[in-house]
């Protein structure tokens, strides 16, 4: 807590942000609604479409109710569209309509070789290493494209949609601003894509975590008994989460060396989500970001994962507007959260026009 | 202490073993020689040879002295042979003349990708992954016979002694009791050797540890920004540790992707050593432990590494008898160590011989 220049549960205004925990993520945004809704009550007297609100607590760790409540209370949940406010603007001056999230399957790897730690001096040479027979694998997960290997990866992978490659070479996006921003020595990537298409629209494999052995300071000499990776995917529109954890399966145990066995286990799987942006509900959403912002906005993708998105979908039929407010260097989950007044007004705003918008537009 | 069912620093006699802790690594065959000296003090009044003692009480915590010492007490330690009783033997009914100890070049790869750690949702499929890239590395340092890719790793690596291989042919050692012993689905190796050529007379590579990223429980989406792997190499004569990590050093610069850094650290380098069987003294050695135990001796390799021996060479010109007494079912380093009392006895006796032997051989 001492890191907080200000109690992180009261918010304070200062140098034009609201300071708090969560009040970028997420509870400023939240409250554009909640601020929304009573500026038109009291303006108005009435709502110009009928609204239902879920307010979760357990994004943050893993939405492990919510599944479970939308599908039980689905009858109750029914509802023409749903609007999301939980993702950033691409910049100050940007107010943004989020197109696409990536879905996700996420793996570890447990590989084991001798029944026990062995000395290397005395065993080298004769017995199974389970890191070489890890490293292995992992080696050819992608190729030298950067293109995952798993057979039948890309096969129902819908092509970058014309209109948002359009749309996206218009942001104020510098891929050397990025590589400055990472400091990595350079960017790597699927060959034939930008950048942001990499991490909004197209698949991805990642190497989350890796231990065997020996990992303090200096030398053991051992021949470890067990290895063990995390690895996940990242999704997008129409990958399906099981159908893929099964090819990855496959793939792993035809990529594994006999010497050593192989346990591969799920933590998670989440379907992507993609957003018609032609959709009357997306339209209404950028008219009222255009008014409540004063700016042209813009579409975007998100590399992340909101699992609910696709459940709506699944569950409920329900396409979902993703206009969120904050921006990327709010420092979500840090100290010194804020949220940044401006965004918080225009965020007023564009939720009502929202409702508005979409009341005109469904007519 | 609780494990251990007498006081560790007092020897207990039990069961035809002496309990202790340090019994059979190293003190009780430091003592055979103790005991054989006072035997033949008492018998017939002198010794056979002069004897220099050298007795190290840092072996275990790495020499860190040993070798300076040598080389600035070189003119004191002046000798015609050095004796070792520090390696085991084959089995209890097989007293043993090691005949090569392997050398080490024990390094640590550190990769460093983006400055710090990133979210593999929002940068996956743009950003380097030191996982991926330390993977890649370590899967090429062995090739699919197993055989180490470094350039010239293998130039100066001296044959297998047609002799010691006849010998080899002889010991009670079965590779399916021994992959039973290790409990590994199979054994692995280079193509055309035996396991026990392979644990003792070539050279090899091992990654004895690795960590990057996440390695707790469950899943964390992160791509890290460092990875790490301890890597080490056993080297046979007439390998040099200090070539062999310069070239390892090159190899791994060429097959590094460079949108990672690499650091390449050493932990320790140190040199085989091949004994020859031919020395007199090892004749001696070998006549001392046929008289001594009463059984035919043999001659074995060792896998790992006592750095003191090529130090005795390479300082001081000897050449080492390595006639330990000690058995690989000893628990050394272990609650309950052992040391059999039929070891202890035969050791003194064997010790005794050698003198007289190898006064004799010279005579």
């Amino acid at each position: 807590l001492d890191l907080w220049q200000s109690p992180p549960f009261s918010a304070e205004v200062r140098d034009g942000y609201l300071y708090a925990r969560g009040v970028s993520d997420d509870k400023g945004q939240v409250f554009c609604h909640w601020k929304a809704i009573e500026a038109l009550l009291k303006t108005s007297g009435e709502l110009p479409v009928n609204i239902k609100m879920i307010i979760e607590g357990e994004e943050e760790i893993g939405s492990l109710n919510l599944p479970a409540f939308i599908h039980a209370e689905r009858a109750k949940l029914a509802a023409d569209v749903a609007l999301i406010s939980d993702t950033p603007m691409f910049g100050p001056q940007t107010p943004s309509l989020c197109t696409s999230l990536r879905g996700m399957v996420y793996t570890e790897l447990v590989l084991r070789g001798c029944a026990s730690d062995l000395h290397s001096g005395q065993h080298g040479g004769a017995v199974p290493n389970p890191i070489q027979a890890l490293s292995q694998i992992i080696s050819k997960l992608k190729d030298a494209k950067e293109r995952v290997t798993v057979p039948g990866f890309y096969d129902s992978v819908l092509a970058i949609d014309p209109a948002m490659k359009r749309s996206m070479k218009r942001l104020p996006f510098d891929e050397k601003e990025y590589l400055k921003q990472v400091g990595a020595p350079e960017l790597v990537g699927e060959k034939g894509y930008s950048a942001l298409e990499r991490r909004w629209l197209r698949p991805t494999l990642e190497c989350n975590g890796i231990i065997g052995g020996y990992t303090g300071e200096g030398a053991k000499t051992v021949i470890p008994a067990v290895a063990k990776a995390k690895i996940s995917m990242r999704l997008v529109a129409n990958q399906d989460p099981a159908k893929i954890f099964e090819a990855f399966k496959a793939h792993v145990r035809s990529l594994s060396p006999k010497n050593v066995t192989v346990e591969i286990l799920n933590h998670s799987l989440a379907f992507p989500a993609r957003v018609r942006s032609d959709h009357p509900a997306v339209q209404a959403g950028l008219r009222a970001l255009r008014k409540g912002f004063g700016k042209e906005p813009v579409f975007q993708g998100e590399g992340g994962t909101i699992p609910i998105v696709a459940e709506f979908e699944r569950v409920l039929g329900l396409q979902t507007v993703l206009m969120g407010f904050n921006l990327p260097d709010d420092g979500i989950h840090a100290p010194n959260e804020r949220f940044k007044l401006d965004n918080f007004y225009g965020g007023i705003l564009a939720a009502g026009y929202f409702l508005e918008e979409y009341a005109r537009s469904v007519g």
